[in-house]
């Protein structure tokens, strides 16, 4: 068992040697706080991922860049605008951002990333983002980590936030972080931003490598609806505080690390999808007995895009001839016959027939607004889970206009 | 041009040769009719597409076995049970349901299809089917066509039937048909069942190549919700009956009868996108310039799949960036610069940006219940069209639950 522990109201500026604060910048038209700032006292390293999306925001494009050089200081974050879509004058927008939070800080260009999300295709409005970044240094401090996190929301109902510490080399270390999400959220990440700050000492590569894995373990492991965002990011800051000895590849308690690292994406991760725009459910979807683990996915991912069996939870119906469909369609390699899917362990189908058990049974179980789906497909060996929302008329109603 | 006619209130019986008839045999709650049989008075030619999903119903299952022959007298139909996930039983009811008509005709059962739609997963209340059929040979009528058309309807609002005429040398052909759709609906078919049929006499191996072309044509082209079902089926049904000589590949007329048959399928494929579960747009969706064909299908699907693009557009809400946003995660190559969109012919967005015609403009595009959306690539000469709906409250609220 990994050993370690949850702090309670932990976020972002938990870990030692961080600092973060947020203004209301007038970019949200709601005039709540839109914009973010979090700083490493110190220069630390960096492990980042962005969206396999083809069209990629601005700011995105900016922090690959600067992700490169592996080093980072401090994270410009703003909601209400995603920057996307805006072409050279977006580019030029983006690098204004970290230009002047450069300047402030006395650091690298190349260290400081930039996060936007909101609407695509309008400039942002930089008067107003000059202005915010200004005051956001007014704002920098080591209890900033809430205000930070409601300052990312957007369609989220809550600020997304949280932190663990455990022993490396008997120093006490701690990972925090906060995350916004909502619509648009599919494996592959989708508008979905989390900024994650470590004490820890870890070797610049190593650091990368871990971030990606860890990542899809966790934030690629939600589906809301099938969309993947043009502005996903997802960044881990190491600045060393904790003085333990740097990290390398061999280090015994790595392995440690990494878990608890994955334990804060998953809680993160976790939090989007409850707060998913207008679910009633969260459903752990697991493929098992798959030919391979590609098929697993293929099958999992077909049932999370299918908008019948995502209404049919909503409405509380187990309804598993969808699911039987939607696995049917997609390019996983299944056999009809052979078929198991289980309701929170209870089996509703057998060899691709209704099981024994009362459809009332299944139903009762599908009324929680959390449960399980276990499909075995009887192929091979292969296994993929996910969180899964429902569809919901307020889903629609939330998406349908401005 | 092709020269011929719509006939008014044509259907599935206007063809000479053909009667219909329907019943209420107690598979639907509701108690309407829920059973319909074609008949040919000789027999016919047949062409025939099945869904491609994997998980197959009986029905489909045993009419891709008959339908090897080429032959076929009559089509048997019901509504409110799909007798998929039906397993041995489900075949054997399927063959019972054959064998009774068979008899019934003095035909061999491969002269037989069978086609159901409804709810997965319940097995037919064979007993009511059985009684259902023999009442069905009482029904048999010329004048058939609407009441069949009503019968196989499962959340259709309206019966959906056409007919249009033409020559063939000489001699008036008549090309009919019935359909039922709504949910469920996307390319490659989806609960999607039509009946077709001709009284032009047409080779056998070349009715069965038009069938498949016509059908990529026209049923292929739409998209409800993505998901395509177990029960998908178009017949094509030509008995000769109109006496001209039976046309092989080289007839000088044959691209004509295949204009009109695409025609009359994509008239039944339009109503059944007009009637999609809840919704209140139907939008032309056309990506040209791609590399390839395959790739402009690539970009299509993803936005016909988008839930996020889907519910901008109930919310009268042109959203480009959302377009902009799958596009760029379809697996189609694309180049963000290079993307123009238009709504209705007016440009929306020119190489990646907002154009410079106000949203206000396009909005009052996308407030009609019909518009065409064009998305040119760049990239090359590939083009795909398809019909897509919006994504609406009511589409929720009718596929939440029983």
């Amino acid at each position: 068992m990994t050993d370690y522990q949850w702090i309670e109201r932990g976020g972002v500026t938990t870990a030692q040697g961080y600092a973060a604060g947020a203004v209301a910048a007038g970019i949200k038209t709601s005039g709540k706080k839109d914009m973010a700032l979090v700083v490493s006292a110190t220069k630390a390293s960096l492990g980042a991922t962005f969206t396999t999306n083809q069209v990629k925001a601005a700011p995105v494009k900016l922090s690959m860049e600067h992700a490169k050089k592996g080093e980072v200081r401090a994270v410009i974050l703003n909601a209400g605008n995603a920057n996307a879509c805006t072409g050279l004058r977006g580019i030029n927008d983006a690098k204004s951002m970290v230009q002047e939070v450069a300047t402030k800080l006395g650091c690298k260009r190349h260290e400081v990333l930039v996060c936007s999300t909101g609407r695509i295709g309008i400039p942002l409005p930089m008067a107003k983002v000059k202005r915010g970044i200004g005051k956001l240094f007014n704002k920098l401090a080591v209890s900033g980590g809430k205000t930070a996190a409601k300052a990312i929301m957007t369609s989220d109902t809550y600020p997304k936030e949280c932190a663990a510490s455990l022993q490396i080399d008997g120093k006490t270390v701690v990972i925090g972080g906060m995350a916004k999400g909502a619509g648009m959220i599919h494996p592959n990440m989708a508008t979905m931003l989390a900024c994650i700050t470590t004490d820890a000492a870890i070797e610049k590569k190593l650091l990368v490598k871990l971030t990606g894995e860890c990542v899809e373990r966790s934030f690629n492991r939600i589906s809301v609806d099938g969309d993947t965002s043009t502005n996903d990011t997802v960044i881990v800051l190491s600045n060393g505080a904790a003085g333990h000895p740097v990290m390398e590849k061999n280090h015994p308690e790595l392995a440690k690390f990494e878990a608890v690292l994955t334990e804060v994406m998953r809680k993160l991760a976790r939090m989007i999808i409850e707060d998913g725009e207008g679910i009633t459910k969260v459903v752990e979807l697991t493929i098992q007995g798959a030919r391979n683990n590609l098929d697993a996915k293929r099958a999992a991912e077909s049932i999370a895009r299918s908008p019948l069996v995502k209404s049919s939870w909503c409405g509380n119906d187990p309804n598993w001839g969808r699911l039987m469909d939607a696995i049917g369609y997609s390019a996983a390699q299944v056999k009809e016959e052979m078929i198991d899917i289980y309701y929170n362990g209870l089996i509703g189908v057998k060899g691709g027939l209704a099981s024994s058990t009362p459809m009332s049974r299944l139903r009762k179980e599908v009324r929680n607004r959390n449960f399980s789906i276990t499909i075995d497909l009887h192929q091979g060996k292969g296994c993929y889970s996910l969180l899964v929302n429902d569809l919901t008329e307020e889903y629609v109603t939330l998406n349908k206009g401005e």
